[in-house]
């Protein structure tokens, strides 16, 4: 049946399913350019949909946005020893800016060549920390709380849809304040946002924790991560926020004088989340016969398919108009008229499409003044009277986020493991695939080592877990000093 | 006084009065780009506003966002013989992918050198019409009207802030259609948004007109445009709608089969507006005072600011906050209670911003159950009861905006010159700035001559004119053939 339908079964072919799930879901399509796709516009609403919760979710918390340039200076990459190290592999970078005429075609003209090249953005903190110092003196100053929608440029070797892209789109926060502990609270703070919004807008359940030195972002002192988890047994990160200290502020020199009159650093965070969580929702979600979207982000929330033959045409389209009329103000609804497809083709397309609630109405429907409902996510057909559609609506959309979310979250319960033995989990990463809790005595060689060994990285020390003395690490044998997660990540 | 507050009144020297009303509004600053600025969080919460209000406009009239790739082919570029022509000369360009260590600093690895470089968009069509060709087969497949919000490079070597900068933010539409007509249809469509939005929403009376050859996209086959004249007699081209008629789908072979079977190249549009429109609405509003913004697009409408002893200051905050409350849904206001700042202070930096109503708030106004308010485009305090003062608020804020409009539209008129002579047009463009509406009768070389002459372009052939039949071109001495509108421009 499943492959009747195009999209390759899960269980057969996992990333497979994956590129078949996007593409019948008509999210995205190929562009003629290494490594970048192009955001189609039932993608692109999705992304919509989840900039308008997170922006006003900033806003909320005392944001503002602004916009900083495109191109950044070779050199400011230097300022941060371990941000160049981190990033200098992966730039784009421009060197003229001119074309002249050559064979019919064009070239650079040499004679354009840039004194400095510019490397088009792969993260904004250097040019932001430039900025900043032209903007902060004194502590009234701060705290300064900038967020920025952008696209980056990271030349990634190995890409995959949503997941890892040469060119994304995301947000990337930049804070300054005059402490340090007020820099560690907004780190956390965001990260509250970042998870509660994947939690209760995505449905995508995730574990906040810290980042082990080896996965920290390059040129913080600390980043928190939220950890999503995918049918795959792989593990996603989808949001990250860094406490930067005063790193950023040393490499550009930006200090303040405080209430003290004295002069110091600025301390710093930085945090973002991207185009990546649209891989990952869809991923939580979908399932063999293509595309689920949780109804809080789905483009289209609710469709409306009329069914007649051409003598009931009238009658049938009258009650869907009212009905759509009477939706309209509080979904995302469309109605399906095109007179060239019958309707189990409609029904087909937007199952494929992941729309969350599909409304038919024939004649008989319209005599009984209901629609006839069926969820994307599975159940029986059932009336939902044109009478206070909306609020039944409102209704069923509700239980089919909170379904989501609690499948999400069995899915990934099922996935939560344990080894007493290196052997173990070695072998368990591959054929059992999940988060493995760990009550870890490594360090960062024997971390390396492995990562070498079984492609698992620590994803993570979670939050709120309990003491870990006295125990032993199964996987070096060595007293353990925190819990950590281990699992394969995108 | 102006003097004392650091804007240089517009009479002495514009270019520094322009420059100094956004510096002290706030809206930007200088980036370490060439050519490059920063959005401050003022300045960018303006473009916000204008994005919301035409992305509903957008929508309204069918289109979908969607997002393509920043980087494009450079052998893109030429594909279009025009089209080239027009970008090549400032396009930057992309020819490494990684960076490597040299002397303490990094440079771009020749290793890593591009086979074919790319360019960064300088405008979509090439890229877009490349996709078309994936897209569309059928005449089912039409129209695909979608627009794309991004930011774009173009190596100018003259820049001013908002108006021409190397990089910009803008919109570009691009719809494919399987008519001429139906191509045209949404040219024009697309014109009467941008005409409506800036005299509706940006309060900026815009002249709707054709193009010249001259003065047209390269690429297009017409181009649209709507000009607005600055109070330094000089016309700013706001948004330009294009008919592209078969161009680019010829370059890309973009075909598809109309409903009798056979075969056409696809008929297009693009169209587009950018954050040029911010220089526009503050050149058109500000004084010598500063920034004034029109309420529809100011980030903050309403600036609430309490005057009081400290004696006094329950009584007072009581009352600013519960003001506060009955504004908050409706409008952008905000309470300004720092309380390391005068009133005087406060007042000062405000109207700088732009914020169209002031309402200050002291303990005898408590008395009286009223807040004082003050216009920024000038007149006398005047009380407003706290009770129903949200309708109140609508209604002076309905005034401001209508008034700004009504303001433009006069400036505007004493702009609007007619003339007798070559030698009065060469003079009077100088001494006496603005339009010069002329019965034209030059062909392309004339209009090259006089550009060289006088500076003055041809900025469109105005919609909506009498016949010129019979009337004799004072510039060139033929016979007049199409009314035109001469200006100095942006």
């Amino acid at each position: 049946m499943a492959h009747d339908k195009g999209v390759t079964p899960r269980a057969d072919d996992y990333s497979q399913w994956y590129l078949d799930v996007i593409a019948h879901g008509d999210l995205i399509d190929d562009a003629p350019v290494r490594g970048c796709k192009v955001l189609k516009p039932h993608g692109y609403a999705i992304w919509e949909a989840i900039q308008q919760g997170l922006d006003a979710r900033f806003k909320e918390t005392g944001h503002v946005n602004a916009y900083f340039p495109l191109l950044i200076p070779m050199s400011f990459l230097s300022k941060e020893a371990e941000h160049v190290e981190g990033f200098a592999k992966e730039c784009a970078v421009v060197t003229h800016h001119r074309l002249r005429a050559m064979d019919g075609g064009v070239e650079p003209d040499p004679a354009s060549a840039l004194e400095e090249p510019y490397v088009i953005r792969p993260t904004s903190e250097t040019m932001i920390w430039h900025m900043y110092g032209r903007w902060i003196d004194s502590w009234r100053d701060l705290p300064i709380l900038i967020n920025q929608w952008a696209n980056v440029v990271r030349w990634e070797m190995k890409t995959r849809p949503f997941l890892r892209t040469t060119e994304f789109l995301w947000q990337e926060g930049h804070t300054a304040h005059a402490t340090s502990a007020e820099a560690e609270a907004e780190t956390m703070q965001m990260l509250d946002v970042y998870a509660t919004f994947a939690e209760e807008v995505l449905a995508m359940p995730v574990i906040r924790g810290r980042k082990s030195a080896a996965e920290r972002f390059a040129g913080a002192v600390e980043t928190y991560t939220i950890e999503a988890m995918m049918p795959s047994g792989w593990a996603l990160q989808a949001g990250t926020s860094h406490f930067l200290g005063q790193n950023f502020a040393r490499a550009f020199d930006v200090t303040f004088q405080n209430e003290s009159g004295e002069r110091d650093h600025v301390w710093a965070t930085s945090w973002g989340v991207s185009t990546r969580l649209i891989g990952g929702v869809v991923m939580t979600h979908s399932d063999d016969d293509g595309l689920v979207l949780p109804p809080a982000i789905a483009p289209v929330q609710v469709v409306i398919i009329p069914v007649y033959r051409l003598k009931d045409q009238a009658v049938v389209m009258e009650a869907v108009n009212a009905l759509f009329r009477s939706l309209k103000g509080r979904f995302r609804v469309k109605v399906d008229d095109r007179d060239n497809l019958r309707p189990g083709a409609k029904y087909f397309e937007w199952e494929q499409k992941g729309v969350p609630l599909r409304l038919e109405v024939g004649p008989r429907d319209v005599k009984q003044g209901q629609a006839f409902a069926k969820r994307r996510t599975g159940g029986d057909k059932f009336g939902i009277a044109f009478d206070g559609a909306a609020d039944r609506v409102a209704e069923v959309l509700d239980e089919i986020q909170v379904g989501l979310l609690q499948a999400a979250r069995d899915a990934r319960a099922a996935r939560m493991h344990e080894v007493s033995s290196r052997e173990e989990f070695a072998s368990r990463i591959v054929s059992d695939s999940g988060f493995y809790r760990i009550p870890w005595g490594g360090d960062d060689a024997d971390e390396d080592a492995l990562k070498s060994e079984t492609k698992a990285t620590l994803r993570c020390y979670p939050e709120g877990e309990g003491p870990v003395e006295g125990l032993t690490c199964p996987l070096t044998g060595k007293p353990a000093h925190a819990w950590a997660l281990f699992a394969r990540a995108y």
